[in-house]
This record gives structure tokens, sequence and C-alpha cells, in this order.
């Protein structure tokens, strides 16, 4: 028995300014990483693996904003964070504001497994990634002519972005995914180019454990997709972890409580996708849509763009 | 009625190590900081504006590791974080891997008051400090003697230590202070230079609001000090909170269940300290020994080092 669900982010998604040819290609970018995890679940591979396969798929497909497709910053760069959580022996990488790596999430997983520390930023990530064989990619690797045109109009103002817009079906700011294995064990991984035009070394909840990215064998695992700053302020992983575990809530019951009222009421506008180990999959989000998809324990799929 | 705790780091504090002069000169730097928050409290300020002046005092003090006697990374320089968290609005600012920034957790304020993030890392956080006229120093202001030496005691090895050692007395590795204002209000702050050797950028549970750094006036506000990997993983402070609201615990019962047992479970060296709204002070530690002062609301100081 396995589960996954995996996102490419949540937002304002528009149907009336989508094409049916662009809904398609989200479907696609979606199903390949869906089945990227599912083939290392379905072979008994953990689910840190799997999460991995996944987020990898979702970064290397340029409609998702993380890695191929990242957003720009304010100075035409692409500065992108990621996380990894394993639920067994809560273990954790994160790695923020890397700049030249292929798949941020590949090296998160080193810093998990590879280093002592949680938590490597700028530079200094990327110089440990050329220590452990990363893959570099050049700013050109990123480049995607929508990203630019976003940035493009936007970047001469002090506006920054969340990846969509109320005007248009911008891309939306995050993926992620997460996972139960055969064994029993939890795992979340959430990866994102961050805002357009952001500035000043921001840095979301995507790479924050306990705020957008947690797993826990004993409570759920979670990637979230959203508002970053109001994700972070509210620990939003790591709460939906503790109703669970300190109020005895169901995952559902928990999703419900922190998506659709506490980071409602805090205009926190965003989404997360949520398992536990008994099979139990939640997809909740308080904005127009979320990109997602999952396969529960029947082997039964399921994927949705809008609410 | 007011009260307030301040920290200046634990880990192995051996007093046979330590002079009496020495120990003289750690107390009166944590009687300037508890001053300097006290003096603020007494005549009607903000919790925040509290935990940030005693910050800033600790900071300055060249004894503690952040700031002024900030420890040196792996090429010689000083990377700090710092974080403030406003429990009345849970409005939060925190800056990773800044270098020449005089007072870290003033630019932490600024994040929190003067922009519309939470976390900003390295050069574009010192970006963000030029815009809004935060102090600037250079290597030569962070520079002391001891922590110098420290650094080259094992700058040519891959060894990174917290700061302190079962060696000697070495310095501990964070300062950090909580607050409780007579407006009924909260607040935590925390700052740090790291791991002495440090590499890659390594973030760690300071700037990290729920991890290090965390305030809700319905329940606690929390500044850690120790082992910032497993502080991170276990996200320490918003623990705290959760036990105290979702399960009922009290200050006390919270404070040992986490520092006592379930951070000695994973071997995560450290302390915190920890306040309510009602007037409760925590200090615990799992250490040999944790820099502190508080007072409490009858106007009590309290001073202590070792267990």
């Amino acid at each position: 028995m396995f589960t996954l669900a995996i996102h490419g982010g949540a937002g304002t998604i528009n149907s009336s300014l989508m094409t049916p040819e662009l809904e398609a290609q989200y479907l696609h970018g979606l199903s390949l990483a869906l089945n990227a995890g599912k083939s290392i679940l379905t072979s008994g591979g953990s689910a840190t693996d799997a999460v991995v396969a996944a987020v990898v798929e979702l970064e290397n497909f340029p409609l998702f904003n993380a890695g191929k497709g990242a957003v720009f910053n304010h100075i035409g760069q692409h500065e992108m964070d990621a996380a990894l959580m394993s639920g067994s022996d809560l273990k954790a990488g994160a790695v923020c504001g890397v700049k030249h790596i292929k798949n941020p999430v590949l090296l998160a997983k080193a810093v998990m497994q590879q280093s002592e520390h949680v938590m490597m930023a700028g530079d200094g990530a990327e110089a440990f990634g050329k220590m452990v064989g990363a893959e570099f990619a050049d700013d050109a690797y990123f480049h995607t002519d929508q990203r630019y045109q976003q940035w493009l109009d936007i970047r001469d103002t002090d506006q920054f972005q969340l990846d969509h817009s109320a005007a248009s079906n911008k891309k939306m700011g995050t993926v992620g995914a997460v996972a139960l294995d055969s064994h029993g064990h939890l795992a979340a991984a959430t990866s994102t180019g961050g805002m357009t035009n952001k500035r000043f070394g921001r840095v979301g909840d995507s790479p924050v454990i306990g705020a957008g990215t947690y797993a826990n064998d004993a409570t759920c695992a979670i990637s979230c997709t959203g508002h970053g700053e109001l994700f972070l302020r509210a620990v939003v992983a790591y709460d939906i972890s503790c109703l669970i575990e300190y109020k005895g809530y169901t995952l559902k019951e928990a999703c419900d409580l922190v998506v659709m009222k506490k980071l409602v009421d805090i205009k926190g506008e965003g989404g997360l996708i949520a398992l536990d180990a008994h099979g139990n999959i939640e997809l909740p989000f308080n904005s127009d849509g979320m990109y997602r998809a999952s396969v529960d324990v029947n082997g039964n799929e399921f994927f949705g763009i809008y609410r």
C-alpha cells in the first residue's frame, strides 16, 4: 500500500483564460511527476526517493515555478529554494537562494543525507553542491519566455508578485510532493522560484521546515504553496502536525481548520497537499485553484486544477 | 506588570575553567541587556522594543556570539542571523547570512516593520539594510581575538563547532530575549553568529520562525539556543506553543517535555527562555549551563550561568 500527492502551485487560476491546449500541458506535467513518484513506490522504494523523483519532474517541467521555469527576481536572476523531510527519522535538508542548481530538491536531499546541517543558503549552498557533485545549470537553462515577460511587466516597479495574477493565468508559485511508502514511512518535498521580481534575498515558507514542508510518520506529510510570508508566520505545516498529535484531529479536520479558517483569517492565500500513514489524502486550498494530483491506496488517480 | 528574560547561549560551561573576573564580565553583559529591556518596559514600552533593546546590548557585548564577538566562518568572515516576532499580531522579521550589519536584530525589526516579507538572506538582506538606513560595520568591528583564536584552532579542518567545547570555556552560540509588556503583549528575539568555522551558508534555528524564535500572546514567547540542526527538525519554539494551545500544558510542562525529554532523546543539546502572558518564566536547558537572566512580575531579578 502506498499513496502519493503532488502540487504545482495554488492561486488565481481563471478557467476563462485557460486554453484546452495549455490545460493539457499542465495535466501532462502533473502526470509525469505522479508517474515518476509512483514508479518508485510501486517497486517498494522509499517515500523520500518518491517525493524527490516527483519534484525533479516538476522542476524540469517549464510551466511550473521551480527549477526550469522559475520566475525572475528583481535583477533578472533565478533564486530558488527547496526542502525535503523524511518522516521516519525526522531528518531534513533545505537550500535557499541558489541560482545555478538544476534541481534544487536534489541539493536539499544532499544536505539531508551528506551533511550535518539542515539548511544552507546562497553561494555557500552552491559550494556544497560543487563538493557533492550537484548538477549545475546556467542562466540560459532557467530562462523561459513567459517568465521573462512576467518580469518585464513589473521589473521597473517596486512590485513583486506571487506567481499568479488576477489579470491573467500566470503560473503558480511552488511545486511539491508528499508520499506514504509501502514500509509505512512518510516524506515531503517542496521547491520554488519564489515571487516574480522579488528583491532582498527574500525567502518564503518553502525551504523552512515546519512552515512550508514537514513530515513525521506519527502525524502527516505536508507541502505548502501560497503566500509564503503568511505561511511562515503561521508555521502552517507543523501546525497541522500538532493538531493531529496534540488535539487528536483527523488529517481532514486539521487541514480544514488551518487552510480554510486560520489562513483565511490572516488573508493567507494558498493551499497544501497532505497525507498520513493511514492512507488519507487531503488537497485543501482557499484560492481559486491549485494544480494537483494524487494516487490513493487503491491506485485511483485524481487530477485537478480548479476548485 | 511586565516580565523579561534573556540568554547569552547554552552549552558546556565548565566552572573550573571560569575565572571570577570572566564570570563577572558575563554577568555584567547580561545586566546591561536586562537593564536595557527593563527600562523600556518600566516606562510602558512594548515587548517588541524591549527584546530588541536587550538583544542589541547582547550583540554589542563582545563575549557573546552575536554582532560584535560573532564567531568566524570557514573563510574568516562573520555570517550572522537574527529574528524577531511580535506576539500581538504574529508579525515577524528575520535575516540570515548578513556580514556587515552592526546589529542584525535591528535589521530583522526593519524586515518586520518596513517590508512585506518575513525572511531575507545574504547580500539581498544587506541591500535592504542600505535602503532602510541600517548601520553597517566592517570586518574589523566584528573581530575579537578570542573568536579568531577559536577559528585558527580548527580552520584547516572540516570541523565546525557550536560556540562551546568540552575542552574549554568557549563562548556559547546565541543570544536572545523574551518579554511580556504592561499591555499584555509578548515578543521574542534571537541573534547569533552561528558555528565557528561553519561552511556552505549554513543556517541554524535562530532566524527560523517556529524553530528558534516564536511569540504569540495566546501561548508564549520563546528564544532558543543550542544545536540548531536539531532545534530546526524539532520545530522547538512552535512545539512549545502548540503543547500549550492544543494540549492545555502549562508553560513549565511544555518546556520540560520539549527541552528535557524530546530534545534529549534526539541529542539536541541546548536550552531556551520562555514566558507567557500570565507572568510565568521558564529558563530550561539540558546542557551544562546557559547564560541567563530574568526579572519577574514582582521586579525580582535572577542571574545564572551554571545548572
